[in-house]
């Protein structure tokens, strides 16, 4: 069981450090003592910026020692206008170049997005470049992932050790920590895995929702331990896709005041311009959805403007803000900007000596000028001060409130607490029968109350998918502390807010849930759970024919099937209380990879036979009345197939056979499982195999081998009472019995 | 191949019946004489209605055959209201009984939304309950599909033949033709197949492109041959789903006017209130959309309030319609309306007595009283009318563009023109290689001379996927004539989008594109293609790790086996040209299914053996130096992968081996092949086997068996360059070499 991988105990570690080092408690002081100046004092007078780089003007240039956390914190920045340019093109060029030499990739987004992206990395974020994972960081998110070398270029001169001159020269190329998209998993300083356009703005609700939810919890008046913003960038695209609709409705139904997000408003797709198919009025949709709303008419040098919407961003604390931040796509470049040709390619040698001509860049490709590299420095320090002063803040929390800092800890290094799995409940054959999605929901509740981390919801079927948690209330705008989600029918959104608050702690456990038939709206969002290690757990019940009524829309069919063969992810179909919990298991351990939970909506009987340990190793043996390891047929099934299953060897062994049932719970872990244990379960001279499944046939054949049969369904439901549907699709005993004398 | 079924053959029939008894001229010069009254002529004092049937204001009553056609046209309604509410009342009583006697469903949303559910079959929709597939009918979609009674109440009422007393009174029962959520396959009358929340008012804007489109394309000065409006009802979980703010972005950009979407306005979602996680400002945000919004406060009784909405939004012609109509879940039932409760399940015997009591109802479950029967029975000689109006109509334009006319004919039966197929292009080994997303747009650019019906478009990808139309411009609000459609970055309305226009003529072939990956975002409209049986094309490039660099957020893995295990939809992987032009050739003969391409970014070469007519049987040799029937070894594989075993194949022949190379371009065809093609492609006694595809090997065991060995990807993929991708995977033929020495 990979319950404990490299990252997360690295995360374990350096959270651990946290409370060890904290001996810096000057910041605390100094930066209550800092003011905000009004930005008129700011000088900015570059304005079309071709002539960036000439610009002569010279303001008093603010020692860096100074500089350092001031300017951080608080946008007081005094900067000079003509470095910030120069850093804002050094971003600009070390995109244009990385992409010229991979060939590949996306310079229009770094090169318009430029101008904030230094804003949030030079003079709003807090972070601390050598960790990456120091809890309360401000998490930034690129949810226009295609853009990621403007990423890769801020991390790289912030100082993170992810992203060195070697990362940018090797940016998309076989084992760099570059990849094409931001990927969590390859580089430390990037929050979530991005590309998949809207995933993004959604995951940056969770985590900003994570961070609303944490503060209530833990936060005392008279210390805040939880207190970070949580930034997103995103596109044209990511406004499109219906998913950011979803959570940023959600994000202003929640009240997430600390989510700024920056909509990159550049009038220009992979198709062309924007108004060849997007032409609704945005801003007027993210008021009826609850935002704050502001327009920065100059995003290419209204660097003041900038600021001064984060500013106004910052002090509207009962809203999400939506910047819309107008810009040139591929800015600088004199014949390609604004136009969709540099979008998505490299620009050729030519253009880019054209935009290194017209903005004034002498530099060699990948060079970063010292005068910029000296302002950035700065972010070392300043970030080791920021976790220094965390870290004391924290010490003297704990001393205050130990139990409270037992359970954050706890949440902050992902570490479960020592027996929390005595806490799933166990069942015996006397049990009374009862859907899974019940048992679910009486694991639900026994885990909440030993798993600090634990938190979610439902997409509008809390009381059809059993996943309230009786102890808690509604996590809602005013009361964040609570841990009951209400995501709406919100599908996708919900996936991918749950990646969010996931990937926020490692501590965090989000479970959400639908009907598993609608995992069809957040197959996108699962997927980046698998990709990207976050351990969501997807409680989805009504997983066969077995919901009858409701009908084929409803009824799951291919669904086990199309999870069992993506990687990454644990696909669970419990057949009782016993699996349920054992799935419950699995999944807790299971940090780092998602699992789906299939439940039925019908009531199962508790099988002799059934364990916690059995689901651990994805397929076992729940009766055999063979010896010698030699049955003469296996009989395999899964969830609600497996009591049919079971009946049939019942009925086969009156008959003189001798029957091995399996239950095929998790088809990953069986995989996981020794050459010899599989041999133990399918012996390979047994070929005398039948399973039963409500569900696609599809995969089957590796478990049942060329001369066995496989039960199910390979048509689309109906609609009719449960019972009926089974018997007429011949999901029964009687098919079971059948095929076993068929194939032995 | 089924390519005509009979549904199809039915719709062709009455379309074609259509030109040949178009005798009625009579309706037409009435209609142009019919007045539009002020509503305030209508009297509505009844108001709150649970007295309503003692209401004793009798006005005049318009006979019946004067009625007829005016009120339907016109909104011109002179039924008394007590009529209006009583048969409204019949309604709810209809859906209250039926979900009764089946102790399942939902009867909230028929309660609540009867009164505008009669209003627009009684008074404002034209069609004919005897023809359900009459071309010119108004479209009406219940996206809100769990609420199908009020839908089977009305197409009762109205007399259509699919849902007579016996079938209300089966609803939800086996082989009924009354299933749980609307099922256009089970039940003529229903446009789409709805309950999926989202996906009708996506579909809706689908059937109101293609009015707009066909009117542009076929209506002339003098005689407007398409005219019809699409209806949608809409509620508060359709709303939330990202899906319809895609397809309503889409519908307000394109200017569809006569689309008019009711929206129920009840406050009531499963999980309670939606104030609990639903809390935007709906009108704003379609107002952002670039919507008409009109609110219709008392949606209960107000009859003349949703009278006035219908005229005001037929009034606006350049923009869809949203209609607000606040109504009460569970209308008239005094102790569950308003709540939670009355939305998914039986009211129970004591609650549906109270309510008769409530509304004053005192008939038997399912009782039409005889005087709304014989108010409703108008509808089937106004249905007629209609249809014989429109026949004389479409006669006399046969007469004057009978080229026009034998296009449209063509679209509105779903006939191909004879011959179409020889517009593919065919391939010789010596053709160039190339990428098969590039074979693709040559076979698009071929069918678009020869197929009326084609059109469609990309999210946003169009120079990725290839899939511009030359000879046509672009689907846009002012040119609605033209056929490439630009879906923006909105995969799932694409799809849903374009499941309505499969759905509105048979003739029509919608095709939409976007990275393999990103069918993800989409499955569900898919998997409602695949369902409904609504023959859309979806062209799906960069069908694996050979898209290179964009990385593991880009690359399918789990993607081929997903829809494998999909029922009703072809999943088709094309090697090169001529399996493109196969793939074509299948995907547009089957109207019933959907299929979709798997199809390369990167170049492919043309390879001997390849055909058409292979394609057509799914799996086929493509060469073999075997004799008997025995070769030692077989070696399948797919699309871009076919190439590698076919130089595998080359390798193990220079060394003496008899190899058989078969490209299993469909499984699904080949599953249907006999036994005996079967056993002549992959002979039972050749268990040595190999499978090579850059994909999940889940599967792939049916075909290779327990002996042979599948080379495949069962992780994530990676950013680097396609080749090195490759390389690094073992996607190599020498790996398939090693793996037919290892198995044979």
């Amino acid at each position: 069981m990979a319950s404990t991988s490299s990252l997360t105990l690295s995360q374990a570690l350096l959270a651990r450090a946290v409370s060890h080092h904290a001996t810096d408690q000057r910041r605390d002081s100094h930066l209550s003592l800092v003011s905000l100046p009004a930005f008129s004092g700011l000088k900015s007078t570059t304005s079309a910026s071709s002539r960036a780089t000439t610009t002569t003007n010279r303001r008093r240039r603010v020692s860096s020692s100074h500089v350092r956390a001031a300017a951080v914190e608080t946008l007081d920045v005094t900067t000079e206008t003509s470095l910030v340019e120069k850093s804002v093109n050094t971003i600009r060029f070390l995109a244009i170049d990385a992409v010229e030499k991979a060939n590949s990739g996306h310079p229009g987004l770094p090169m318009g997005c430029a101008p904030m992206g230094h804003i949030l990395y030079d003079e709003v974020m807090r972070y601390n470049p050598k960790n990456p994972y120091w809890f309360n960081r401000d998490r930034f998110v690129l949810s226009a992932g295609h853009g990621c070398m403007l990423q890769y270029a801020l991390l790289h001169l912030a100082g993170y050790d992810s992203v060195k001159e070697e990362d940018l020269k090797s940016f998309r190329q076989w084992g760099s920590r570059t990849p094409g998209h931001p990927e969590n998993f390859e580089t430390p300083g990037v929050e979530v895995t991005t590309g998949p356009l809207g995933q993004g703005i959604a995951n940056a609700v969770g985590l900003a929702l994570a961070e609303k939810h944490l503060a209530a919890r833990f936060n005392k008046p008279d210390s805040e331990i939880v207190d970070h913003y949580t930034y997103a960038i995103l596109g044209d695209g990511c406004q499109m896709e219906g998913i950011s609709n979803e959570a940023c409705s959600l994000a202003a139904h929640w009240g997430l005041g600390k989510l700024i997000a920056f909509y990159d408003d550049n009038h220009i797709s992979i198709d062309g311009d924007t108004e060849i198919a997007f032409t609704e009025d945005v801003d007027r949709r993210f008021e009826g959805l609850g935002w704050h709303v502001i327009w920065v008419k100059n995003g290419n040098t209204g660097y003041d403007e900038i600021r001064a919407a984060i500013k106004e961003a910052k002090a509207v604390k009962d809203k999400p803000t939506l910047i819309k931040v107008t810009t040139t796509i591929g800015y600088g470049s004199p014949n390609k900007s604004n136009s969709y040709s540099v979008h998505g390619s490299a620009l050729g040698a030519k253009e880019v000596d054209a935009t290194r001509q017209n903005l004034g860049w002498p530099y060699e490709p990948f060079h970063v000028p010292e005068d910029v590299k000296q302002h950035w420095s700065r972010h070392i320090p300043a970030g080791a001060a920021f976790e220094a002063e965390w870290n004391t803040k924290f010490a003297e929390y704990e001393k205050k409130y130990s139990e409270e800092a037992a359970e954050f800890k706890s949440i902050m290094a992902g570490e479960l607490p020592t027996g929390w799995e005595k806490a799933l409940p166990t069942y015996t054959p006397d049990s009374p029968a009862d859907a899974t999605r019940n048992l679910s929901q009486q694991n639900l509740n026994a885990l909440a109350k030993v798993l600090p981390g634990l938190l979610g919801g439902s997409a509008d079927l809390a009381s059809s998918n059993m996943t309230l948690l009786k102890m808690f209330g509604d996590f809602q705008k005013d009361t964040p502390e609570e841990r009951n989600v209400r995501f709406g029918v919100r599908e996708h959104g919900m996936g991918a807010i749950c990646n969010g608050i996931a990937l926020h702690s490692p501590g965090l456990i989000p479970y959400c849930a639908t009907f598993f038939v609608f995992t069809d709206y957040m197959r996108a969002a699962i997927r980046i759970s698998a990709l990207s290690e976050a351990g969501v757990i997807y409680v989805m019940t009504h997983d066969s024919i077995g919901l009858g009524e409701d009908g084929p829309t409803h009824q799951p069919i291919e669904h086990l099937a199309s999870f069992r063969a993506m990687p990454n992810i644990l696909m669970l179909r419990p057949a009782d209380g016993n699996e349920t919990a054992g799935a419950y298991k699995v999944a807790v351990l299971n940090r780092k990879r998602p699992s789906i939970l299939a439940l039925s909506r019908q009531k199962l009987p508790q099988l002799p036979g059934t364990s916690i340990e059995g689901v651990e190793k994805g397929g076992y043996i729940i009766s055999d009345n063979s010896s010698g390891n030699k049955p003469d047929v296996i009989l395999m099934g899964t969830g609600s197939e497996l009591e049919i299953a079971a009946k049939a060897a019942e009925e086969l062994r009156k008959e003189g056979k001798a029957v091995r049932v399996v239950s095929f719970v998790s088809w990953e872990l069986f995989d996981e499982q020794s050459d010899a244990y599989k041999e133990s379960v399918l012996p390979a001279a047994v070929t005398a195999r039948v399973s039963i499944e409500a569900g696609s046939t599809f995969g089957w054949q590796k478990l049942v081998g060329s001369k066995g049969k496989a039960i199910g369904i390979d048509r689309f439901g109906a609609s009719a009472p449960a019972g009926k549907i089974y018997k007429e699709f011949g999901i029964t005993a009687e098919a079971v019995i059948a095929a076993a004398k068929e194939v032995s």
